[in-house]
């Protein structure tokens, strides 16, 4: 019992770790995507933030654009984003903006604002952007103009994401932040739900 | 009299020749500054965009820093941004973020977006906004927490930027200026003025 015990928590211990290293990698990806043209970010400079060496990054990821167009999908971070019921979503997707900047220091959809560094594979994550996020809250609503709405909700969100992210505002980053999602969430549900009161 | 007009139209046409040229540098500097980090913009750069020779920048602006720190001032756009009476400006702040982006494709706020590129000048960057953006909208306010009440309306308006200018969204895009102030001022004006309708 015990030697099974061992044997399945090594390789559990092992995925872990590798998850973990992953984790890191597309960490440094993203940084480094934040502050550099994609063509000048070489394998070592991300590497080299993650601490690791740039094989371990091909044998997890294939190649440098295999690791790029992954961390250019939204995809798995709008799961958690829209995961409320409709009623809900506006104070839930706020939530989660404010959660993952100040306990993280990530955002789920703020990387679209470094779209302009990238040249053409700007315009894939703007793509992406626009189907993954956009059009996916926008096949949530009902009633007129729901892609309109649905930009513009996004933009909310983006907008705080901005000021607490990059502006680093003071007081949004001192508040409390169930005191920004009662102040900040109604303008997001009212796009989401114009006939609500 | 004949020569008297000449010579007064001379210089004037002069003036309007170097307010064009002084004006295509700032949007040259602008044009890179959004697209590279600090450091790596060179002055033949700036002038090779702005159609101009690097001595000529020079002579306008002093120097690369002289140059870069007037882009990275929002003073002159934030006056027009705020020149609306209290119960008109959460419309009219969209309505410049709108027409700025959809006539001239600029904003008054968002190149605060790229602060992340810029190392040790993007926190002057953050400062100069904290301060002549945010700071100076708040001095408007009335009323409990004017500091949070003013970055938030400011990150409405960030927001709105990024989903026009950077996401690029097609229905914000495409919508009317009117229709989208419809939609978008009240949730700024409610940060301004929590006590109105």
């Amino acid at each position: 019992m015990t030697m099974a015990y061992t044997d399945e928590r090594q390789p559990a211990q092992g995925r872990r770790d590798a998850e973990a290293t992953k984790a890191a990698i597309v960490r440094a990806a993203r940084y480094l995507l934040a502050r550099h043209a994609h063509g000048d970010i070489t394998l070592k400079a991300v590497a080299d933030r993650a601490g690791v060496s740039p094989p371990l990054i091909l044998k997890y990821f294939g190649n440098k654009d295999a690791l790029f167009s992954g961390v250019m999908n939204f995809e798995a971070d709008v799961d958690a984003l829209l995961d409320a019921p409709l009623q809900d979503l506006g104070r839930h997707m706020v939530r989660s903006v404010l959660t993952g900047q100040a306990e993280r220091g990530v955002d789920p959809i703020l990387r679209i604002v470094f779209a302009p560094l990238h040249g053409a594979q700007g315009d894939i994550l703007r793509a992406n952007f626009r189907t993954q996020v956009s059009e996916r809250l926008a096949a949530r609503l009902t009633g007129d103009d729901a892609g309109l709405r649905a930009e513009l909700a996004v933009g909310l969100l983006l907008g705080l994401g901005v000021m607490y992210g990059i502006a680093r505002g003071p007081h949004v980053r001192a508040a409390g932040i169930d005191d920004v999602v009662d102040r900040y969430g109604p303008a997001v549900q009212a796009q989401l739900d114009p006939s609500a009161p």
